[in-house]
């Protein structure tokens, strides 16, 4: 294991009292970052002496906080590379608008964090920081990884398919992906703009509210849950379990107990139809974006791309408007078949991915299991906490209703102390 | 009148058919920018001579032809300064994807045009072609007066509020503002996320639906109709009806009477409930997403801003979460009540302004009568070819349901025919 999670609500409370100082913390992670990503390869670029100064004298909710942020969020004081050679050395005008947001709020931007070209496919060179020879999954990659290791206390990434739940699920970490648009993604490099969701990674769920919370003036980090009791927690089941592994099925039959221990209903619930329907229609959507939103690269060099990103961008171009309208439409009727599930159900239990993060580094493995949620737009949080018996982090995703940001945080606060207190 | 609209239609006729060359076609738009622009004011940088001799050699649909491009869209061939003096020789690394979308099918780009301080609402200094003591309208301010004077046969604007629309009126060129998200808005700065929506300017209806169709190879130009038996158009009336100009209302009564001659069944529509809630609520979407979009902007240059546009920043930021939502769930309820509204008609025809451009070029006029079309993401098309007493134009729109953008081409195209046949 290179490194281990630093809480952000526990250092923000050790400023408060006086235990420690933005600027010692800020100087740590400097240290740790020097120490141990030369072995991880979350960092793409570290920021100037200047920037961290400055940021040691900030004020706010997130004094000291140290963040990392996707290499494809702009930044002005770093250069901002996408994962790609075609934007080697691009250093943008201005800051993301989330970037410029948790900046206002004190906390400190450390540098930019490893992102498969264009958050694509093709896997940056981050490792798993609970084995090297395993991926940390994508897109965000350096995100989830130096979160995990400790050398920040938080990260920004974005999900289009599962680029969020899953790093977070593979590296076990708290990984936050928000309704649609609640985070604004202004200054983040498109690849579809209907799917791409911009959120955060921190190393428990309560702390990722914090951040989430503090960054947006949103209530999203109030008063945990005592227990489950009048709680309809749905089991999801759907055609993608059979590709499960037999240690992950375990791990949601038993993060189910946990949550009905504590007082939770428990209900199996059956992939609707216009789910999976949507979920066959995804690709159409993402691929005609990302062909139009990399318009310009695709014509100034698309021989420079990295194979998967080329070949997605390639497929997107032959797919025509109509194709894409009618992919739209059935992601619509997915989304009101999303809202429709929640009825009578507070939220959703499912797994973040097939399994622990797969051997090797020559995919980011696998976004099945959160793909049909991010189309949906429903918020997804992964809880850290479950594990495979050779130790490697096993991810559950707690799954609410558009808009139901807060239950679903607190949702899934509760099931990771649940998990904790066994 | 400075210059006199070129139809892009024409243009391609004209190459297609040997009479001239998309090389002499962008020789001639050159110089009537060089001849008239020093008066109107509609660029506000120029086309390097090696992208004018590059598109000069251009293949595709659109060779030959001149589109100006309002300057928030990222060009990597010339500055994009977004009306803002905090961008002053700002050089994008990327195409916006219009812009690539229109090059790679052989349009010249020939400029960028005027805009006010990040399309919001501090006038450009681009005077009204048809009367250089009015305004021409914004926030497209020089995209419509460039078109209207002849200096280009097509350009890119965008709309927020009614910002494609009302110059088009003021200039008396058609103006199309698509389904919202039809064009894509990657590269284009972002003023507020759920609203800004990219559309084009022609000389005609017909125009704009070739370079529409042309750009996104949607069937958006397809045979025009004869007549409009079997048509229901809706006449709107709203509360904004007690501030039209006489002859603004004359002029809708007319345009009534036309497409009832022609074989439309005219209905009276009063606005829903729900429209008018969602027109009241416009403000806080709008501007708690531009105080957030423009967060760096606010943070390092608030001091550097227009009045107006600062204004606008600074009480956006007083919104609260729970404020925006709420103006959000507003928009939802309006966006469904739009599409109700159609329930049973084919479009709906209203007036594009209150009456003619103002005088003076200390206000862009008032887009209160497109605000609420835009919020429902409705297509809608300016419909030039009526005027007032004076020679000024008065612009007509018609909107259709969402994605039935070809509808609302179609209509306006038979409207503006059967003006010009009066």
């Amino acid at each position: 294991m290179i490194g281990r999670p630093l809480s952000a609500l526990k250092q923000r409370a050790a400023v408060e009292a006086g235990q420690t100082t933005p600027a010692r913390l800020l100087a740590k992670a400097g240290e740790a970052i020097a120490a141990l990503d030369g072995e991880l390869k979350a960092f793409v670029a570290l920021a100037p002496d200047a920037s961290v100064a400055a940021a040691a004298r900030a004020e706010g909710p997130l004094a000291g906080i140290a963040l990392g942020v996707k290499d494809i969020y702009d930044t002005a004081d770093m250069p901002t590379q996408y994962g790609s050679t075609l934007y080697r050395g691009h250093r943008p005008a201005a800051d993301a608008s989330l970037v410029a947001m948790a900046r206002a709020k004190g906390a400190a931007i450390l540098g930019k964090t490893a992102t498969t070209e264009f958050a694509s496919i093709d896997p940056a060179e981050t490792v798993n920081p609970h084995d090297v020879a395993r991926t940390p999954g994508g897109s965000s990659s350096g995100s989830a990884a130096a979160v995990a290791a400790g050398l920040v206390a938080g990260a920004f990434g974005t999900q289009t398919a599962g680029s969020i739940v899953r790093p977070a699920a593979f590296c076990g970490v708290a990984g936050y992906k928000p309704s649609f648009r609640l985070l604004p993604t202004i200054g983040v490099k498109c690849f579809s703009w209907s799917l791409d969701t911009a959120g955060l990674f921190a190393a428990s769920v309560a702390d990722v509210a914090f951040l989430a919370a503090a960054i947006t003036g949103r209530e999203l980090a109030v008063a945990p849950l005592a227990d489950a009791s009048g709680l309809r927690i749905g089991l999801y089941r759907s055609a993608l379990d059979a590709r499960l592994e037999p240690e992950m099925a375990a791990a949601r039959e038993e993060a189910g107990r946990l949550l009905e221990s504590a007082g939770a209903s428990l209900v199996d619930v059956e992939e609707p139809e216009a789910l999976s329907a949507a979920l066959a229609a995804q690709p159409d959507v993402q691929d005609f974006e990302a062909a139009h939103a990399l318009f310009h690269e695709r014509m100034v060099g698309e021989a420079q791309l990295k194979p998967g990103v080329a070949a997605i961008l390639r497929r997107g171009a032959t797919i025509t408007p109509q194709a894409y309208d009618a992919a739209r439409s059935l992601a619509r009727r997915g989304r009101k078949a999303a809202t429709a599930l929640f009825g009578d159900l507070d939220a959703l239990l499912l797994p973040s991915a097939f399994g622990v993060a797969p051997l090797g580094l020559a995919s980011t493995g696998d976004a099945a299991m959160s793909r049909v949620w991010t189309l949906a737009g429903t918020p997804g949080v992964n809880v850290p906490g479950f594990a495979a018996s050779n130790g490697m982090p096993l991810g559950l995703s707690i799954v609410t209703r558009f808009g139901r940001d807060r239950e679903a945080l607190l949702v899934a606060d509760l099931l990771e102390r649940l998990a904790a207190r066994r």
